[in-house]
């Protein structure tokens, strides 16, 4: 079976880069953004779209997976909420794909529930968090020229991220985002070079 | 200033077996139960008395760190409650003991509040756990001839331990133990051999 390393990650901890790198050092594929287009292509709504669906998407009362018990409320539910339909859609789409990708070989996947959606691969599960400062001095040095988030913004900005973030896994999988339990392994970033550390994690391969 | 390597461990996680596999890897000193036979001869009391209060110390009102902005409530709460001075006093001799380890050269140091103790000199602070399965499997394996719990009674012994470890860590640090944010490194055993693991990890050093 391909060994499959999942990449969890708070914005702005370096996960991405975590994961790239250690798809470089391992010279596996790599899916972060890759995922979003491919669902884009095969439901033919634009990628932007397909984005904002996963990442904007709101706390509802039944999360889908509980509420197989509670069909006539989610039933209801859906019949009167056009986005949660569509959200469960695209999940739906992304976890074919990302099951689809497993099959063809070894590979790093960054985010989208690949952990809970491959746990019958037993993929290698990791977590990537840092500091609130250490993530905000992260943004700012990957931030376009023309972002001027003052300090309190920029915080704001990245709680919200990973609040969504969170709701999203939490959603999905009826799982905790960032317990440690859903991992097998969680890095700080805090106080590391991300270079320096990957070609080490890379020998637990 | 010395490299000094602390772990907390949930019971049964193997999070000792790793400490003491990583100091023997990296040829430097490992302090676990040593430090409790050092307050134990510096207290004159037992070891097994220290032990106890160490580990079966009740929850209380007010944690000390926070108390003293409520000097009055906790000056009762301690005329009222010996129980608490003497784990405080414990608590001060231990601290000491392990200020004083750190100084004198690079080293692990298993439990014990090291990690927050030690704060000032960055300690590379590792938190080791696993699922219920294999705590319970690691427990019997490691269980004297005579131990004969029932699964239920074994779990139930495990949870018991780690919430005397989490209540001792969080009252005394006012963090909370094993929330990932307090580790550079939270390293799940459920499905990996300490000993293939350690020679990796003490590449980080």
């Amino acid at each position: 079976m391909n060994k499959i390393i999942t990449i969890g990650r708070q914005f702005g901890s370096g996960g991405r880069e975590l994961g790239r790198l250690l798809a470089e050092e391992l010279g596996i594929p790599y899916y972060d953004q890759e995922i979003v287009r491919e669902i884009a292509d095969r439901t033919l709504m634009p990628e932007s779209y397909v984005q904002q669906i996963i990442e904007q998407r709101k706390i509802v009362a039944f999360p889908l997976h509980i509420a197989k018990s509670f069909q006539l409320a989610t039933d209801l539910q859906i019949a009167t909420n056009p986005k949660i339909e569509e959200s469960s859609a695209i999940f739906n789409q992304q976890s074919k794909i990302i099951r689809e990708i497993a099959e063809k070989s070894d590979c790093v996947i960054v985010g989208r529930c690949a952990d809970y959606i491959l746990k019958e691969r037993n993929p290698y599960r990791i977590f990537v968090y840092a500091d609130m400062e250490k993530k905000m001095k992260r943004c700012r040095e990957y931030a376009p020229e023309n972002e001027n988030f003052g300090d309190k913004e920029l915080e704001k900005h990245i709680m919200e991220i990973d609040k969504r973030r969170a709701s999203y896994y939490n959603f999905h999988t009826g799982q905790k985002w960032g317990d440690p339990i859903n991992y097998d392994l969680c890095i700080n970033t805090t106080n590391l070079s991300i270079k320096e550390i990957v070609p080490i994690l890379a020998k637990l391969f």
